[in-house]
């Protein structure tokens, strides 16, 4: 019964198998070799984009840094939601990385609100320097709030991205879940709604540690690299990141994970709304799931071994994985039943 | 015929086995996990450092940055070797990461020597706001010559930074075969001898990309961690790197693997020592070897598919790993004979 | 007519005249003159403060951000007013200097809530990695709303912050316009009322361009010294920077022009608030004032040579300084009656 | 008897005049007055680059940062001679600024080989991201040597930086004194022998703190002018920096003051070299003089007064400015002979 986070579980089959397959004799390092030559060409099938130029780094937060440093200036404004991941969870990287400054957007549930980004980008003065000149917009799909961008709510986002002359980034750290949620293909929920650039997560997935990066325009591709390099981020053995997508994404079992992973929410979802006392947040559209609990059903979850964090006493953030099983769910949910 | 470089060699089974015993069930995040406690117990051990503070990452050159940066202040003069990989191949990231500025010091194939480390240090003024500060100085074991510190070597260059109150770092990217080379412990080629921090690389003896980073005074444990994770360097799945290097350790693989590179490395040498119009460079002590060619054979020996970089037309590289084969030896050896 | 900013002034004449009189010889560089040790002494005697460490910068921004960046760690948030300059007015500074975040409390006209300030520290979580660790905090005195901090204010924030073992900055731009404003002396609005670190403004006060940080812990000022070097404000002929200062305090003539500009506020205030159509806000304290005007007046007072700056349409910010004329508010009150 | 350096001399009568004139009534901040626009004017005049950008900051180090970071991207090698002010005296800020490194080119006297700064810019492997890459290529002059680069010998370096594409910067912390030296004219001297952005040093040449940033192509001036905001370097009242450059240069007096300084150095070097046991470096060409000198004569001329530095115990570095008088060289050169 671990809720905690879907990044606690471990690799499926196929991504061992495919570590497995690559591990024979030499390879060129630092991704010139056929294994991620390969893997690149499958993420580019995957987003029915031949021209993005495709990196692989080993955290999310290094990808979603290195792609907003690359696409937004110096003293740009990165603008973002209030609860984004980039704003409170990777300790000031994005202002280091970037070297501009968050500004955040308010919005329900972690999703922005157009009308809220369009007069954040408006308060900030281009040509005036006093202020950081608008830079970029990232959007999380699946957000921090558990809710979904659909391709409309992408689009619309992006319209005022565009309107502004803003590239658009999309931290995607479950964008697994996100694509099995919407029915959308990656590219209707990428680039064929505005989005630019992607922080393709693979970890949250089921991969050891492994993102993609994706430009869909490589105009800015050796800058990439280069601050890549000299964040310490170039791996030798490229090839061992770039077969962990391989395996993953052959066969589409990434997306078979994500829409278990889903379902195992809506399971748990399903059977907890049932119960008195409980209230499960309706926003939910994919892995994540909030919901309040009374403080003695917490407690006697935790005694029986469940894993989940919560926020204040009684409100607690589960979250499921390709490797949540059908009987923890429902052990969870007769736990909390009693 | 191998011979670029050993960051290009595939993993050892013992690597892959220990990756396979780890991928099992849930395991919390962020290093809060039984396996990487587990991993650092074993270097603990391996460097007799019970004390120690011991982080996994993912390349060498965040090994290193991180590790200066955390020893070295803002304004601080880092001291390296005139050809060291931090100054040459990290494309400014030391630069960068730590704030301050490196200092060269001249020394025969790749060694700094201890007499100019100290005048270099004596060049910068403590106290004086117009010059970088004294902030710690580096050395590299293996060196990028193929040349070996020795432990009184080692620990000559220790006593001049100590001498100045500066903390001393040792990149160890091929650590391994430095402690194969020299017959000392790793203790004794490290904290015995004056070394503070040491980068214990793991990809070029073997596995996929996992680096430990050792500081024998913990002191300064918790800022590494800060800069780790807003580097973009904190995996979630942390066990995957740890298991990669207690695989490795146990059982004293690790030593085998540099044992067996530096014999290949030997064998070469003996082997291309014998030709006539082939120059050896007497300093190798490891697996780096660097040897004058006549054009043609270098031409020939690539004809005939041996990979290897050279400097200038005729000057070989040529670095041998724990994969390096006898036979592929002996046969870059009877193409250079022709 | 002049009522954009204080900014905008020429300077006084004693300041000329200290110009002049330390326009003698030779000095020694880089702040090891007599002149500016004088100077320096003055400062020490106005607040009170014989142990302080203290320098001069040539401007606001550099004042905060080296402040700032002193006694806040890399991975530090900072936290500011929703409004404060350093936030809206320093185009990312801040960031860039200390390293860390700026994290906002709100408050209303320009006031941290103590309660808000205690709410967002406790949001960040020491010793977890995966947030900006709590660093310092900063508050503006006379704020960007033209509201006042008295001394009990400055009490309740600083301890605030002193309950978190966080330093305070106060950025005192308008410094001598508060000390007017609540009749304290510096030493009470500052490190009596708990402040750590001040920004204390000459160049709004009629400086040509001349701020003093003060620490009142000198723990620190070497720091303080290699980062105002490393990011270019260590002036060689100091003395003009210190010379400014010791002409504008020696015979109390700072506080007398900054009282003379919060008057030359009140007057306007109570001129325009007698007349029809105009609503002048009820907070402001000091030189600042803000004023909402018919738009047909904006349009004859601008006709007429006043300028101002507005806030949408029609909400006009009026800043006075030293050289405001009761003429020119007379006149400005007169064309607004029109 | 002050011969430490020009940075310690008081600032001339036109400066202090120019100053009374611009301070008359308000005048808009940041830059936007008519009297900052009137000293860009005279400088473009000056320099015949009637389309240049030209800014007004503080210090040299900053004008040097600023202008080698406008130009040079991130991750990008600056080359410069190896006792550059840049690399030695400016506190590793070059490298924050430019977020690159500085690498270094031998020469006799402080002045750039021209063929060893083309063999270090080939040693840069541009497109391979390993390595920085080329960025722009700084000279001073007046070199730290005492030096000059006549029009042909800065036309030499200018040739090998263009045939690599690299831009060109002229550290002009001396460039009165270098004018004077070669009887060039300010256009001859930077722009017309290649030179594409100056740092004008106002302050050793007799201004209280400022430098002129010129860049005859203006293309980023936009992008300079954001920098120097957020590195805290943006003067609001801009009218006191611009007046004393107009003031300096109206009439000739700067290179009045240039040739001056000269003079004075040619007066002591003349004298100097007469007396036995003294060695006055011949390759001195303006105000900076290296002399060595027998230890009691050293012990002499400081008792008596005399201000200088030394190098080792006996090697003495003189320099002259506007304000030296023909009464202290030879009342130094007197008792140099005792």
């Amino acid at each position: 019964m671990f809720f905690a986070s879907d990044n606690a579980a471990p690799c499926p089959p196929e991504v061992m198998a495919a570590l497995s397959a690559v591990n024979q004799g030499f390879a060129m390092p630092y991704g010139n070799d056929a294994h991620t030559a390969r893997a690149v060409d499958v993420i580019r099938t995957l987003f029915e984009a031949p021209e993005a130029a495709v990196y692989f780094v080993s955290t999310g937060t290094v990808a979603n840094c290195l792609s907003l440093a690359t696409v937004s200036p110096l003293w740009g404004a990165v603008f973002c939601h209030t609860n984004a991941h980039v704003q409170e969870d990777e300790c000031g990287a994005p202002e280091v990385f970037t070297g501009g400054k968050l500004l955040l957007v308010p919005g329900a549930h972690g999703r922005m609100e157009p009308a809220a980004l369009d007069k954040a980008i408006r308060a900030q003065k281009p040509g005036v320097v006093h202020s950081v000149q608008p830079g970029a917009v990232t959007l999380t799909n699946i957000t921090e709030g558990g809710t979904l961008y659909s391709v409309a709510e992408t689009r619309a986002i992006a319209d005022v991205a565009k309107a502004h002359g803003l590239p658009l980034h999309l931290d995607g750290a479950r964008f697994a879940n996100a694509v099995a949620a919407s029915g959308a293909t990656p590219a209707e929920l990428t680039w064929k709604a505005g989005v630019d650039i992607v922080s393709f997560g693979g970890t949250k997935g089921g991969l050891m540690g492994a993102e993609a990066v994706i430009f869909f325009n490589p105009e800015k591709a050796f800058e990439f690299e280069l601050r890549r390099k000299r964040s310490g981020h170039l791996f030798s053995k490229t090839r061992y990141l770039a077969a962990q997508f391989e395996g993953w994404i052959e066969g589409g079992r990434w997306l078979d994970h994500a829409r278990h992973a889903n379902a195992m929410a809506a399971r748990l979802a399903e059977g907890l709304a049932k119960i008195e006392g409980v209230t499960v947040a309706p926003e939910a559209a994919a892995n994540i799931l909030f919901v309040k609990l009374p403080a003695a059903t917490v407690g006697r979850l935790r005694e029986a071994g469940a894993v989940f964090y919560l926020r204040g006493d009684d409100y607690a953030r589960l979250v499921t994985s390709w490797a949540t099983t059908e009987e923890d769910c429902d052990r969870f949910i007769a736990l909390a039943s009693e």
